[in-house]
């Protein structure tokens, strides 16, 4: 087929290339990735995608401290070659069955003037090219400091993208669309406020980068298992369009500590012409390794409601009380304090909830500010917030266990940590054995404020180990894991699919700080979901935040109908209905979407998908024959039309519709939709309009 | 008595005062101590002793971090003097029971500009002054950070001090005897290497700090109950012979976070013109809490040898191997590895301390290097150096567990943590449990090298936190703990007395890394020792240091009279005998007496004393009539001449005294002892001879 036009072009891309230039193809020749050293003998390499030059000539390696860089006067030692094709079973996902299918090339380097090795192992898959540095066991080479990944990026033009700050700290942040060369202009007012925050550079950007082409070919760049190393970020030189990798410093400025034998994460670039193709692709998870739990038979999906958007709002509160300055566990005696009146996490407010889960079939409650500590729990540098096992004494955990349990419903843990994470590691042994003893079987962690030990940084590598350790331990107590404000995920869910979500981006919560730009859910999937779910909390139906707190002039920027098309559009097996069940009773017709919603599939279809503009994804509930489609729309009112051909031949089904009114407005009028119910076979064809903010879901039911 | 002096001179003191001074007295009436406000606010305090002025006036207070400091602006709100005396029973120490006996003085200030309150709370003991910062919960005062503590110690004259550099990280120097105004002059030469060391002045040095005044008066420095809060050095402004507080900083050079109500560790300040009280001096203990565990049956004195000397002296290894550039605990497959011939903690080596143990009746055995990971143990600043629990391949934790138990010795566990203290903590409970499941009820632990989490110092308050939660969880697994390059004490050991020893100043190891001053142990006790027992591993016969490994020079500067007469100086109730067995039985007749010598006492009686010069103490051994009595001599030949009074009237006894020979010099002549026995009473005086860095030790037998 064409893949002789690429052979012409690599051969003109070839003249660039010093010595050793070696070749290796996507499975369906589509992708080629060009590996050679220069004349400094620095690795170096570059992309292809369909005869266009996906990525320029770019360099590879290392700077290290306190010893000779790992960035040139290398020789190939040797090379090779294979190809892997393997179909694997996910415990839980967008699909039942995941096609790993690549071929990898392993180049042997030798650096001449020590005697130090390094291989590089390049992986290219149909939809892009994955590598990852491998230093072997070797005489000349034990422990060695990372002082900075001097990989490249280089870019073939001016593209735009899809982007937030660089930072240490935090993901929180809004996208921006545009250009590359735009970035420096617009970084300061991009960089909006967080309880932490590190940004380093004005044009320092994070990964997973979404950018698209002039010529249309859609590129991202991220990182899959990142494992005992600091996280990867982007730093463009934007007179030259590369992107540097810029690794999170420690308290120290050091990058990583790293002992050999080692492999750094993944670097992975994904190429493609259509848009659909970065949202199906799975390459993320199959760089991860295979799962290291025996026994999944305890992880299994969640829908959710809890005692958490009343505080998000400022309705209600954590604390129990505003009489204390500070709070001092274990010496400040709560029984003598005068209850604020708004703590929410109290039996009544937590049975209301249980009754509203049981009554509509949700699998769990989570409750927030159920422990004692609230009252001071960030802005302190506070060492020992939370003991995690103490309740406010509004708040009866063997009663409400026991409650919940004769309503079949499971209750969710929340641990706040206040990054305070000596103190939440000295904890985490009785608190996850104290969940057990209490019939909880996932936890909501959270990491907000700055770092304790103090200096670290969230992505830095001492807490990416942490973030691991939490992880694998809660494993070994069979607990599931949802880490807010923690390293955004890449891919390691595979290997421990206790991590069953992240939150690592700007949620839902921020609607009710100011708002969200109403594009956000069109950009997210194709940035923050590459590596891994998250508890984005939709199901927001009150879009004025002020009808629950005359204080917050906040504005959900959303229609219902949007809000109802991220329970298929934002996967994750973990999905919470956030807003009130004052609010969701007001509007039980809608509501039925995300009681009827699954949250596991046997399979997804990307119908439409435009980064910043629309999505549209149709999914097949796991075990069934019902399939569920949500569209998310961006900045324009449009008109969405898909074919129902996923639909199984001659079988008939009922779809619900649950989609904008024509005068839906995410500001002025975000509670007009329509639901409409109608057959629909493989031959349907449907055409919907989506206000800007807007969308659709669909639930279609076998008959 | 001589109370009307006293007034006489204070009312002249307190012409220096402005307002509210305030006086306490000692219940002996020796020691006045002078608080009052000065004309700023400033609570400023001094301090008299026999009419003389033992400390001019000094300022208290602190500056904070983004907050106003607590330094001035002072009123007092009301002060309120109590009297306190009791008898407590130690678990262990130098007598079976302790007097605190003290007057009291609570004085309550407010800031007016802030309405802040802050109390001091000053305690008079005969022996001198202790006083510490209080901080009540309060309206306008929860979370505050000190940027330096503020206190001054106002000398009254270039007094000549026994000092060691302030340093963040050790404590491991030989002590320097100099003039304060010389301290600035010698501070370069006396900061001899560590593998972790941070010092910070000039004029920097480290508590409990000696000194002795011109006209005779001992005065000492130091602080008790050190618990959450950072170390507390001293920075002389040697102008004006002014102390000032100098907290250890945390790495973000903060010195501790502060939550009330709190209190600060005790400031003490011992004066006496007798230099055998401060060493009689109880003051520090009393300052702490009283014993917080209820069971202390399982604490129990312990007399030991160990696998350790020997790879000390670079004679054995603690690694097992040569073949590893780094190890990575569970990827390094030390199975394979061509062991390096000279790893001691080998079967046959530890059957072999085993046997001597139980033939000379030694109650346990240490061994050093039983886990892997010793290859790469230090300098590396490595995350995971050791899992506490895996043993070399040439080490049966079982079949030597069940040796010792045939034997009736108990083997005493290892913990190097090399300061990766995250990892330490995340082990601590399998550790402990090992321990226990294994046999072990105490654990020597290290703290070599700069500490993880990086940029932290052993001193700052995260690391004493730390210290802290290992005792107490060992309390919990019934463990006693002797912790190694950790804090130096403060008296803790009253509270926890699991504590049961620290190392925390420079110990024998380093007559085996160049040597000490011959006159070191006659300062240890006068210092280091103020807050608590050293595990200083006493007892070495062969000074010759090339006799064990010929590539090793170093001498150790003692004679070995000077080393028996250790086990009573330098009381501890945990004492090695740490040279090898080959070198006991060289010299058996000797060796008597330290298998003799008993561990925990019922009295102390203090003979002579001053530091850097000589210390003579008589002890009774607990619940016996047998005393035991050690000399040790600092730089000049010098006869000893003591009275035998302390023995009971009337009573017959056997001495065996153990002194330098004539010819004996521990640099030439080291070996050469005599050893004598004759019948002894309560009317007996002797008149022994002590070389340079040499002494005496006696036995005294009930007959």
């Amino acid at each position: 087929m064409k893949r002789q036009n690429i052979y012409i072009l690599l051969f003109a891309l070839l003249t660039y290339f010093g010595v050793a230039a070696q070749q290796l193809s996507s499975p369906d020749g589509d992708v080629i990735m060009e590996f050679s050293l220069n004349s400094e003998g620095n690795p170096v390499y570059q992309i292809a995608f369909k005869n266009q030059e996906a990525m320029k000539s770019s360099k590879l390696g290392f700077t290290l401290k306190e010893s000779e860089n790992l960035d040139g006067d290398f020789t190939l030692v040797d090379s090779e070659t294979s190809t892997f094709n393997e179909t694997w079973k996910p415990v839980w996902g967008e699909e039942s069955e995941i096609k790993n299918h690549y071929n990898e090339l392993l180049v042997r380097l030798k650096q001449e003037s020590t005697e130090r090795f390094m291989n590089i192992r390049f992986r290219v898959f149909d939809e892009g090219v994955a590598f990852r540095y491998e230093f072997p066991e070797q005489p000349n080479l034990g422990h060695f400091i990372i002082e900075d990944e001097k990989t490249q990026f280089a870019m073939t033009g001016d593209h735009t993208a899809f982007w937030i700050p660089g930072d240490y700290d935090t993901q929180e942040y809004d996208y921006t669309e545009s250009r590359l060369s735009e970035i420096r202009g617009l970084m300061e007012e991009s960089i909006t406020e967080n309880l932490s925050q590190n940004p380093f550079s004005s044009t320092g950007v994070q990964t997973s980068l979404m950018m698209k082409t002039d010529d249309g070919l859609y590129i991202n760049i991220h990182e899959a298992a990142l494992i005992d190393f600091s996280v990867l970020h982007l730093e463009l030189d934007d007179k030259n369009m590369v992107f540097n990798a810029w690794l999170t410093p420690d308290v120290q400025g050091t990058k990583s500590y790293m002992i050999t034998p080692a492999n750094t994460p993944w670097r992975t670039v994904m190429v493609s012409d259509d848009a659909r193709d970065i949202l199906a692709s799975r390459m993320t998870y199959n760089l991860n390794e295979p799962c290291a739990l025996e026994d999944t038979s305890w992880i299994k999906p969640v829908k959710y409601v809890g005692v958490w958007w009343e505080m998000i709002t400022g309705k209600s509160s954590w604390a129990y009380t505003n009489d204390f300055k500070a709070v001092k566990l274990g010496v400040t005696d709560y029984g003598k304090a005068k209850p604020n009146g708004t703590h929410a996490a109290n039996n009544k407010r937590v049975k209301e909830l249980i009754d509203f889960a049981a009554l509509h079939g949700f699998d769990g409650v989570l409750v927030e500010g159920w422990n004692v500590g609230w009252e001071d729990w960030y802005g302190h540098s506070k060492d020992y917030v939370f003991d995690f096992v103490t309740p406010y004494p509004d708040f009866n955990v063997d009663e409400i266990h026991a409650y919940a349990k004769t309503k079949g419903v499971e209750m969710i843990m929340h641990h706040e940590t206040s990054s305070s994470v000596r103190n939440y590691e000295r904890h985490l042994d009785e608190a996850y054995q104290f969940m057990k003893d209490h019939g909880y079987n996932a936890v909501k962690s959270g990491y907000v404020g700055d770092i304790l030990p103090r200096g670290e940084n969230h992505y830095s590598q001492w807490m990416i180990n942490h973030y691991q350790y939490a992880i694998e331990k809660a494993a070994d107590y069979k607990i599931m894991v949802n880490a807010h404000e923690a390293v955004r995920p890449t891919g390691i869910a595979r290997t421990y699919p206790n991590l069953i979500g992240n939150e690592s981006a700007r949620g839902t919560e921020y609607q009710a700080f100011g708002g969200s730009k109403p594009n956000h859910v069109t950009v997210l999937p194709f940035t923050r979901l590459i590596g891994g779910p998250m508890d984005y909390t939709p199901g927001i139906f009150e879009m004025d935040i002020s009808k629950l707190n005359p204080n917050n002039n906040s504005n959900v920027n959303s229609t219902i109908a949007n809000q109802l098309a991220l329970y298929v559009t934002m996967y994750s097996p973990l999905q919470m209905a956030a807003d009130l069940p004052e609010n969701y009773n007001k509007f039980l017709d809608a509501f039925q979407f995300i009681k009827d919603v699954a949250v596991d599939w046997d399979k997804s279809v990307y119908l439409e998908a435009e980064p910043g503009s629309y999505i549209t994804i149709a999914r097949k509930a796991k075990g069934t024959n019902n399939w569920f489609v949500g569209n998310v729309n961006g900045k324009q009112i449009r008109q969405s039309k898909i074919s129902l051909n996923f639909l199984d031949k001659g079988k008939k089904y009922m779809a619900t519709i649950y989609a904008d009114a024509k005068d839906a407005n995410y500001k002025t009028n975000p509670q007009a939709y329509t639901i409409k119910k109608m057959k629909v076979t493989s031959k349907s064809k449907l055409s919907l309009n989506s206000v800007e903010g807007g969308g659709y879901a669909i639930s279609i039911i076998e008959e």
